[in-house]
């Protein structure tokens, strides 16, 4: 096997290989069990064991309390910008929102299909180089919650606190769950697909405060409806087993490492060598606004496309892999989630200032 | 690594061990690139050529013309029955349903939810022992299209015929997909969870006619719609990677062994081998009517459930394993897929006379 390259793509993304190395034991004989992993009953004692380890695993991470539930879904996050109104809203209620971004505009359009959005804020016209503070903006006094994305993956945008509101928060945190401590409390929901931060594709964290499981609209039909799932134990049909038996193995994983509150120091500490490389030259350029600079994805621009691409492909030859920004906003995307290495980060900063040199 | 058992659960159900071992291999390092295959970017080249080869290795077996997409989605067959009337029928039209279990019995609900269901035939008085003939029952002439399911892994019955009507089909598959070869060109829409013959769970396989995906009305919300996916060839967003992969796997397993044509001929060996062994005695009498009995999922019952308790307990000692039948009808059931090994009927029948002799 050869080295594993840097891949620094915004995810599917780069996974802890002792990970890997357990799930591809697993795949073929599951604890020498005589049978694979892909191969289990949703309904075995061994699975189900898998799935009620992952969720408590979960629940201690982000110290989620019991009148929250978890679930594993699937359908990714594009799914949820529509079970979020259909389940939390319903016709003419109204939902607040904040665009900060291509995955915010989306869950717009589909509040919009399904009952009523505000939207109370967009930076839009700025190319979405930055998040509100709770100042910038005023959510609609009539509706049910405020819906954002904590952390902006094409944008390479984050919020480094949460809003402040009267209204219950609903957030989609695909992109930065699992990478720092945070107080569920002030949330109704929090979701997150598993492929950046806790796993492979295919599942859907989903974490929803109880009582909000019974506002569902009696017409939505039964696989859109978190109660559904709640009742069952995300089993009220076969889940995509693979990936909750990953996102089992990731939270083991970080567990083991310290928790999210030594995640989150290692994914400062990563995130300072990149952002000071592009401070300290005019050569590169951020995308983000300081106060608003992401930690999981750093975007940046060269002084004009030819080098960007240059850039890329000379990065690729050397193992720095999936450096391409967003075709929205071009440039350099450099995503380095919880299981990206340190080290990866010091040899793209490495080659930033080779690169710098020769250009 | 011990030896295999021999796992007859219904789904997720045995898969061919070549395809597992190949699947270990490039979890942890896709083809020696350096990277995982669950950590590739669904938008690599790698990837996409992954999914491409997957599609056209299922239009290739299943002999699926070009005017008909082929998707794979999220969710399960449970988010079909949604889907289906949501993108097909819509307030107001009917659909026609036949009755043979508790999956069409489901997909009837969710129908009724969305827009109108008639109920052409039901055999739940009969505990669900078979499926009808053409001439047990009269399609509504308002009708969009029968729908039916065609394995019922529960109750252990299959059409072996497919209706023939002058709506157009819509099937639910999901039991015994690629177990046999089959003619399309009289369905609209058929659907089937990857994880009984096709995969692990996680996906699901949706062959749609391209005219009728403009039927869907304004209202559905974006994820819904299978044009949403059709227009990006099912990558509209994070695919479910992991099992569209294995897919393609199983695909190639099943062409290098000979196709639909040679995987029917030995799901036939194995279901004879069996439904001999049940009616050659009075100990085991066999659930289904021997007109609709199915090749994937064999029930039987024994004399006594504290028999088939014991039954159930002794084959797992022998490496038997997942033999018990549905809470709904109890019993004994045996599922047979197409990577389910010859020797591991033999085994059980084997084992069937060991056991009548000493209860």
């Amino acid at each position: 096997m050869p080295e594993r390259i840097y891949n620094f793509s915004p995810g599917p993304a780069t996974l802890p290989v002792e990970v890997l190395q357990q799930a591809a034991k697993d795949v073929v004989n599951y604890h020498d069990k005589g049978i694979g992993l892909i191969e289990m009953s949703h309904r075995s004692k061994d699975f189900i064991a898998i799935t009620d380890e992952a969720e408590s695993l979960v629940r201690e991470l982000l110290n989620i309390p019991q009148n929250y539930k978890i679930l594993f879904l699937q359908g990714g996050a594009s799914t949820q910008f529509a079970m979020v109104p259909m389940n939390l809203l319903g016709p003419g209620k109204i939902g607040s929102y904040l665009n900060t971004g291509t995955w915010a505009k989306k869950s717009i359009k589909e509040a919009k299909i399904i009952a009523s959005a505000h939207v109370a804020y967009s930076s839009e016209e700025t190319k979405f180089d930055h998040v509100p503070s709770d100042a910038d903006y005023t959510v609609d006094p009539a509706a049910e919650y405020l819906y954002f994305v904590s952390n902006n993956t094409i944008y390479g945008t984050q919020f480094h606190t949460f809003p402040k509101s009267e209204k219950m928060l609903v957030c989609d945190m695909s992109s930065d769950i699992m990478s720092r401590p945070f107080d569920i409390t002030p949330f109704g929901l929090v979701f997150a697909g598993a492929q950046k931060n806790m796993g492979p594709a295919g599942a859907t964290l989903v974490i929803v405060r109880e009582d909000l499981l019974d506002r569902v609209p009696e017409n939505v039909p039964t696989m859109f409806r978190y109660k559904t799932h709640a009742d069952k134990g995300s089993m009220f049909n076969t889940p995509p087993c693979f990936a909750i038996y990953v996102i089992g193995l990731v939270c083991k994983w970080l567990k083991a490492n310290g928790g999210l509150p030594a995640i989150e120091k290692i994914n400062k500490e990563k995130a300072a060598i990149l952002y000071e490389a592009i401070d300290g030259t005019d050569f590169y350029r951020g995308h983000a606004r300081k106060d608003s600079r992401s930690l999981m994805n750093v975007t940046f621009n060269l002084p004009t496309p030819e080098l960007e691409a240059k850039f890329v492909q000379e990065g690729s030859k050397l193992g720095l892999d999936g450096l391409k920004g967003h075709r929205s906003i071009g440039g350099i995307r450099a995503s380095i989630y919880n299981a990206f290495p340190k080290q990866g980060v010091i040899d793209l900063v490495e080659f930033m200032k080779k690169f710098e040199k020769t250009a």
